[in-house]
């Protein structure tokens, strides 16, 4: 069973870096449209994508946003987009503790998003409510998803 | 069939405004974690988010944002997250254009969300490249998406 265990306010240090990364699959593009509702066809419609600026399907902007998000409960997010994320492409999130402010538990972050080719695909700062208290517990299942044509 | 159609740079004027809304389900909710690999048992774990401070499941803070996101192409995004989200809310969106800057075709809007009792839930500014060009086109279609246990 895989454990999820939370990092506490006083277990962050400024200058702590956590990272991890992810592979855009066709199967991101489609969920992501369908929870977004947005269904601009530079995201779906490879035909259209193509005769794009961007020549191919590229991601939500959000989409790598929610990557950066996977953290704990928000106060405010700054993204700032560089660069278009496109199938395939294989993202490192990195988020750096910069400032602590101990009275209300608050803990800015930096956030970069860097592709494979180690461009940066987004820039951004988050806001956040750390933890107090320790939690360690089973990691929630998700359901499994499957996806037919409509 | 259903036509999906954009809107240019030319056709927007500055204070136009644009809404929808959007009601949470466990379905957006467990899309979305699997999207962004954020299970945060607050958004999964009914018992364990019945003991936190909202009492309940909320919506990953990102899922608001994605709802301002089906714009166009996004340059950046400030949001400033005001309240959670919880099963059943429904979103009220509402974009509201405040600038254009003509050399570049950059239009500049206003988000707000706010929820059923007319509360704030996310307010921020978004940054765009609004297309050029009409484009017409049929709608894409998303697939049919079950869920089932893992």
């Amino acid at each position: 069973m895989e454990v999820l265990e939370n990092i506490t306010y006083d277990e962050i240090n400024i200058g702590d870096q956590c990272h991890f990364s992810k592979t855009l699959t066709e199967f991101d593009l489609l969920l992501f449209a369908t929870v977004s509702g947005d269904v601009n066809p530079v995201h779906l419609d490879e035909a259209f994508a193509s005769q794009s600026i961007f020549k191919e399907r590229i991601a939500h902007g959000m989409w790598s946003g929610s990557l950066v998000s996977a953290t704990t409960i928000y106060l405010n997010q700054s993204l700032e987009f560089h660069r278009p994320v496109k199938l395939g492409d294989t993202l490192l999130v990195t988020l750096c503790a910069k400032h602590k402010k101990d009275e209300k538990k608050i803990v800015t972050f930096a956030c970069e998003v860097k592709n494979q080719y180690d461009k940066l695909v987004l820039t951004g700062e988050a806001k956040v409510i750390a933890p107090t208290q320790k939690i360690s517990m089973p990691r929630p299942r998700l359901p499994n998803i499957q996806l037919s044509p409509k």
